[in-house]
């Protein structure tokens, strides 16, 4: 295998299909408070820490990757924003509350040893609002195992 | 609002949930050769850049935030693998063939000015490896937009 067809352990860009941008537009940008760093009528990008969060228009995305935009369903994935505090978690499910989202479960000690809770965007995608004691979280928002 | 429950533009972690952990663990380890960061039977954490990527078994996702798994889908989202040049495109989406993955769409020149291709992992996630000219990568592997 040649050097160059290494796959290094990163995730560049997470693109969600929504089915409105203007409604994904209003709870991400008004609604999360979150700045886009380009966007168009079909595309909107966020820069996300090191990587790329984008929204795209779900039958585009769908004919980017030749996919039958039929055949797509709820997301069986989850997103996760994580915070330093445990005190973060309950205000961050409600201020997503009070944007719109659907709260899928409230916020709960975890058996993990965490306290957590999801909502749903406004396509179905759960973000879960978690404190993960054994996550310390960097200055910068990034996340690293212990080593 | 108070500050607390403020959104920083960030996402901690990304979790596929998917059919077959042994499967996607062969697909993920073995094929693309990423190093889990922790992993037990029914998870795989890998740390890729500030963020974790995770495996789930789907049934357990599904309960984690109270859904129906038989009303998942094919997932209406892709991942972007980013390179820095445009010959990196044709090996990697090969690699990704040889380790059993489909290939969606086979790389080819973009109207956005890019190269890129798309390959599907075991539970249909799309994934798209990029030469996206406009989008320079760090040496740590993280994108920046121009600012």
């Amino acid at each position: 295998m040649p050097e160059s067809a290494k796959f290094d352990q990163r995730v560049s860009v997470l693109t969600l299909g929504v089915r409105d941008l203007a409604a994904s537009r209003k709870f991400y940008v008004q609604g999360l408070g979150w700045k886009p760093a380009f966007e168009n009528s079909d595309i909107i990008f966020f820069q996300t820490g090191g990587m790329v969060f984008a929204l795209f228009a779900r039958d585009q995305l769908a004919a980017d990757f030749d996919a039958d935009p039929s055949s797509f369903g709820r997301p069986p994935c989850s997103l996760g924003y994580n915070v330093r505090t445990k005190g973060e978690v309950d205000p961050l499910l409600a201020h997503a509350a009070s944007a719109g989202a659907k709260v899928l479960k409230p916020p709960m000690q975890q058996p993990w040893g965490g306290y957590s809770g999801y909502f749903a965007d406004p396509d179905g995608f759960a973000w879960e609002v978690a404190w993960n004691p054994f996550w310390p979280i960097a200055a910068d928002g990034t996340i690293k195992f212990a080593q």
